[in-house]
């Protein structure tokens, strides 16, 4: 670090100045702070630098003036890189052309770490591809979109959670490790589990969150599930998170409810919190204040119909593709909730419409402004003969499942929940062309690095 | 489900019956209420039924008359089996003897799916194995203990993440599948990712929130790491949850002091909110009430001469094993930090203490009542050269271990972190004998299932 400079106030009255997050500059108009961070940009205008600085919470520009530093502190300032680490110290002041509304008037300047000219920093202003932007994003990730995506992201998984809390669930993990396929091995990622078995990453929690709601009523996982899927999409990702809600003596318009208070809560709190952050990455904010209970629901029966007076293929009994989905949503200003899906097209253990018994008790949420589906979920078949006979029905194994079975034994009762994933969440919220951009390190097919 | 009992209310009053939480009960004294849930425990006394129900909430004693209701309604009450799901309605009245100091004077029973006689719940009162419980874990996990203790656990992760929120920590969750091996991956599990690439399962997100520290200033992840360790001890899963707060310009003092602020905010949030479930669990909690900051601060070399004084043999540059950490926490009360270890025996990105560079700046927290350590962490190394050297030392992959240097080329800083994990923290702070009951469904070397 460099000596203090000789017109700086004296280092003992340095010292004892705060060391304050940009993000809580307001707080501190017209007094000398320090403020330690990274170089983001700087521009030079004869005997004035000024240098924008980022400290992981927001953006500081500095107004460097020759006449008022020591020479030391003006050539330290000067040469300073792309993404040098610095601590400044300054004075804040309020300026209405300055972004944030305020700027600093620099004291000193301590270089941390220079990043040298021969080597800089490889993400610059310029167009990168995404592959380049996709191997370094340990670097990529401090630019202002990345930081306002995840700084959503972490927003949106808080209000899961606080949604849930407050809603009396109780946050029960699921294992990763599972010893059992689901429905078949080929989506699976499969690891050797010491000697003598073979173990699975859990593609989703909900088998044993019907286990737990039995012993604590309403019950949430959150956690990664994982799809070995080739799938290259702007959509899909091999490793990604969801949170899933069960709740005993529940019922698909239970659970229906439910996710429209959700996905609104979740909502609400970004535009309160994360408004900087939406406006960094241009989303318009309009649509998404229009996201309040009751959400539009349809039958897949009706949807059909819509599909069809809209000119598509679509035939009743298949399952909704990315273009069904869109054409779907399209309609509505809101999330459309689809239900009563053909039970063929769903999975084993979905509970069959008591009126008409070919139709499951599912519900998929489907995004507006053609994001797709964000929520699936349903009510869960309480009854051991019938789970039985789906288990027989698909060719799974009952031994796999033997523990599965034991919750129709032993206290069965009505139950429903449903998944909502995280990525694809954020992906909306922030109005994302990708889903690479939602987590801070993306698995894709071809994509484990860095 | 059963008709109404003719003695009952009317069904269309019946229907309108507010339906509870036990562990909302003292909210409702005085009126008729519905529960809903399974068949506790049952005790009969001549006209009298005394079962008791749990909804995952709470216990709530019935009374059932035979008198006061209709024969049938006492037949279904008197035929209930363990862990039946039922529908109850009754009139809410304190009584100081009751659990909870409230019973209901049981007007109407339901019964939602009767366990056979024949096939009764496979969990008795009476003593049964570990084996046989863990098999039987989907089960298992609605006892009273159970319970409590995943309540428990569910406000831990909660506080960590409360605490760490309003400290302006970021979560930014690390990737489970991880291209490269932190140190050799003999504890790895591995799986094929694809055609071209295998993918091994984190132990840590540490060297990702290095990275994204330099983005956001303050991070934390949280999620599950995994170790294939053959170890079969009272303190080792094969799949446990880690959160781990790293921050940059921070030291080695820094993480110490986060550390307690840390563990003592969580402790009082147990205190605070889940004192029924520590009551359940036998928990002494005068122990936990003396958790606060400051906590005592040792060096390795002052630990090493406690532990001679001791009458150990252990020999300055060992590793403490568990009977060392015993020795060394069974003088104070409060969690030890243990701080300044040899280099030769933590990690190769550990910052060396610039006074002696044969120790490095790491910390282990050990945990009071000999449950050993909950937290390891420390300053990481922020120069490239000393990385650089630390990686061939190590005979790491340069190659693997890129992006990981790059950090220490564009803006190093001094940064460090630690991690806790949460089930060595919930066995601490519940007072278990085994990490096995601190997490829904546990992982082990012989334990895969359910």
């Amino acid at each position: 670090m460099s000596e203090p400079a000789n017109t700086a106030p004296a280092p003992a009255a340095k010292a004892a100045l705060p060391i304050v997050s940009i993000e809580n500059i307001s707080k501190w108009d017209g007094q000398e702070v320090t403020i330690r961070g990274w170089l983001y940009n700087m521009r030079e205008s004869g005997k004035l630098l000024f240098p924008i600085f980022r400290d992981g919470t927001g953006l500081l520009q500095g107004v460097v003036v020759k006449s008022a530093v020591s020479p030391e502190v003006f050539a330290r300032a000067r040469e300073l890189t792309h993404e040098s680490s610095v601590i400044v110290s300054g004075k804040v002041r309020a300026d209405k052309r300055a972004p944030g509304g305020y700027e600093m008037d620099v004291i000193d300047v301590q270089v941390v770490q220079l990043v040298s000219k021969d080597d800089p920093f490889p993400i610059t202003p310029k167009e990168h591809g995404t592959e380049f932007l996709m191997e370094h994003r340990h670097l990529w990730l401090r630019s202002q979109r990345q930081n306002a995506i995840l700084r959503v992201r972490h927003e949106i998984t808080k209000a899961c959670r606080d949604c849930l809390d407050q809603e009396g669930y109780l946050q029960v993990d699921a294992p990763i490790l599972t010893p059992a396929a689901c429905e078949g091995t080929t989506t699976l990622f499969e690891t050797q589990y010491f000697e003598n078995e073979k173990a699975y990453l859990t593609q989703s929690g909900q088998l044993y969150s019907e286990a737990t709601v039995a012993a604590f009523g309403k019950v949430y996982c959150f956690g990664p599930t994982f799809r070995a899927e080739k799938s290259k999409t702007r959509r899909h990702l091999t490793e990604f998170w969801m949170v899933e809600p069960e709740a005993a003596f529940a019922t698909l318009e239970d659970m229906m409810a439910l996710a429209e208070r959700f996905v609104s809560f979740v909502v609400k709190r970004v535009l309160e919190n994360r408004r900087r952050e939406l406006e960094t990455l241009g989303r318009d904010i309009s649509n998404l204040k229009k996201i309040e209970p009751p959400f539009p629901r349809i039958t897949y029966d009706e949807a059909v119909e819509i599909l069809k007076r809209k000119g598509s293929e679509f035939q009743w009994g298949g399952d909704f593709g990315g273009t069904d989905e869109t054409l779907l949503s399209e309609d509505f200003e809101k999330p459309v909730m689809v239900h009563r899906f053909p039970a063929a097209i769903k999975a084993f253990y979905m509970e069959p419409d008591p009126q008409r018994p070919e139709l499951a008790l599912g519900v998929d949420v489907l995004a507006p402004e053609g994001y797709g589906e964000i929520i699936g979920g349903g009510q869960r078949i309480s009854s051991y003969d019938l789970l039985l006979q789906r288990i027989k029905e698909h060719n799974l194994s009952q031994q796999a499942f033997d523990w599965y079975l034991d919750l129709r034994k032993y206290g069965a009762v009505p139950h429903a929940g449903f998944g909502m994933g995280i990525e694809r969440a954020v992906s909306w919220i922030c109005g994302l062309e990708h889903v690479r951009e939602t987590i801070p390190f993306p698995r894709m097919l071809h994509r484990l690095r860095p």
